[in-house]
């Protein structure tokens, strides 16, 4: 995490370095990483998507240009005066707040402009946006599991234990999760749960108890906070991470976004992506094996698998194995299906199965 | 709240029918009210949505009600058990769950089905699902604010302050909220807000520290834990409900399910609506008013507010005037379009302002 003061120190350079290529009589100017999909790739290496070499250069050098880098100089003083007062805000709430700066140049024309804009000065400082400060419109997930955590909130600190201190919605992880410090805890693996009907029955069936299991719900595809929460109990805990979602190309996914970042965000792999992450189910194999009840898959799901077997996150003979398998046979099925087996079936059987075949249990 | 021992008695009673028809040599049937749109009125004294009084008979005396019936027996049976046992599960796990059942024809072809037929249930016995076990797929709202609640968790009881005892992303509330008691409270209204970015706002600036407010987040279209929290808090904790949403069509129709219910849920109008809940804004005058950034209608948006005017629930002066002055303005403003006057124009001036007209504060 970036403190306050590194954060707006790195945005002060940044305009400094605008007002050194003035002073020197230079048209500003600032260079990016490339942000097109040829230039982003697969690191096979860390296991995540990372930037190429290709650089793109914001110049003043036109109209167009001069006005992007004033948008951005004006950005960077309401954050770095937002993180010198302590304060927070939102996307959204950066996009509307342009309409009372004084210049009517630097407003933004629409929110796209501003997230982009927060984008590159992500990329350009090395510091993520919740460290600017700018919450997410979309709220984290809930915990539940045997974790005590400190969260620093502008009303002091609280220490909450994830089982102990909750009711049974859980703990809502807040907007900035590295707010949270991890003090105790007595988890042997998390587990990330797509639906939120599933994580209900893990939780009422005692499964976090029962296996010091972390249940981290990920309410579908999961918000930058879940996957931050994620990275860090991996990183920090070291402990395994088990992503159990729908058995259909949307929760591949999710899976891939948990474990090898997204392209959109490829500039935050580091900060987000967990390349260690394991992927329970429901495996096509599971379908076939458990005769879970299943629908046919539709064009739309045919079309995402095939897609999948050209992303290289999904190049690997497993997952080429369980993708072929899933044309083959034309099904898919919920995790819920499990149910038609009864209530219990998924903790007393599916998951101990399953967990205990990929070394995690 | 209804105690499992009487949600039980009351399938049993059900199924006790069926069996007193059989013996009697009748054929058995089930009279409900008929939930077709023309059988739902709003009803102006309460100020929600009721059935009217035709009514419809489900009767075994043909293959395809006497199927109706049987499912309804086996999921009666599943019910009672479920109670029995102090579990719970989802709809989807119900439907799922019929492929468990030994007779086929019992088992349910869609899950529209066993929704319907959970529903039937409910107006039948006058039970609500959720005094079943039957828990919802989306999870409620989260609190924050001046409260403090007792919940009934399978893992003991938890107390809880809804401002001291929990991290910024606030209280979860459980998917039955009736598992909740309120202890104690310095509450003087609460203030359902639609957006998360909203919501964050209104803590970050201390709004339910400085005015005493009870923050409810409605997530958008409410789910109906939300609801009932939010009919909860009015009637029991004594305090005025207000509504602060978008200013357009859809945001008048978060409203419209919160104040009136909803066309779908018309049985459940006693347990779910609070009609006494007030609209904040953004109105349509304050988008004039103050002057807010603002996007063009587009043609749905037209249509459902023209369709709104047509709307019983819509039908008093206020609303009619407010949705014609928007037709004529032809624009719609979010709530967060407030921050182009500054982050604080919100909690400082709007909200003290609008409360104030509307008597809250």
């Amino acid at each position: 995490m970036t403190t306050d003061t590194d954060a707006r120190d790195e945005l002060i350079d940044l305009a400094a370095d605008f007002y050194d290529q003035f002073a020197g009589g230079e048209i500003p100017e600032l260079e990016l990483p490339t942000r097109t999909k040829s230039n982003i790739e697969y690191d096979t290496e860390s296991g995540v998507w990372t930037y190429g070499d290709r650089t793109s250069t914001r110049s003043a050098n036109s109209v167009r240009g001069a006005r992007k880098l004033l948008k951005a100089a004006y950005t960077i003083e309401f954050l770095a005066n937002q993180l010198d007062e302590g304060r927070s805000s939102t996307l959204r709430e950066l996009y509307y707040l342009s309409e009372s700066w004084d210049n009517d140049e630097a407003q933004f024309k629409s929110q796209d402009e501003s997230n982009d804009l927060v984008e590159d000065l992500e990329i350009v400082t090395g510091v993520t946006r919740e460290d600017f400060h700018m919450r997410p419109e979309e709220s984290g997930a809930t915990l539940m599991g045997p974790l005590e955590i400190r969260e620093q909130t502008r009303r002091g600190e609280r220490e909450i234990h994830c089982q102990e201190d909750v009711g049974e919605g859980g703990y809502q992880i807040p907007n900035n999760p590295d707010m949270i410090e991890f003090l105790d805890d007595d988890i042997d693996f998390a587990l990330a749960v797509e639906t939120g009907g599933m994580r209900d029955r893990l939780v009422e069936n005692g499964f976090d108890e029962a296996y010091d299991c972390l249940v981290i719900h990920l309410k579908g595809q999961p918000a930058r906070a879940t996957r931050r929460i994620t990275k860090r109990v991996h990183d920090e805990l070291d402990v395994p991470i088990a992503v159990f979602a729908d058995g259909d190309p949307w929760s591949y996914r999710i899976y891939g976004s948990v474990a090898y970042g997204s392209i959109k965000s490829a500039h935050l792999s580091k900060y987000l992506a967990t390349p260690e992450a394991q992927f329970v189910g429901i495996q096509p194999e599971d379908i076939v094996e458990y005769d879970l009840p299943a629908d046919p898959l539709s064009d739309s799901d045919v079309n995402a698998l095939e897609s999948e077997l050209d992303d290289p996150r999904f190049q690997t003979d497993y997952w080429e194995e369980q993708i072929e398998l899933q044309l083959d046979i034309g099904k898919k099925s919920e995790q819920q299906s499990l149910a038609s087996r009864g209530l219990d079936f998924v903790t007393d059987t599916y998951l101990p199965e399953r967990l205990g075949a990929m070394g995690v249990i």
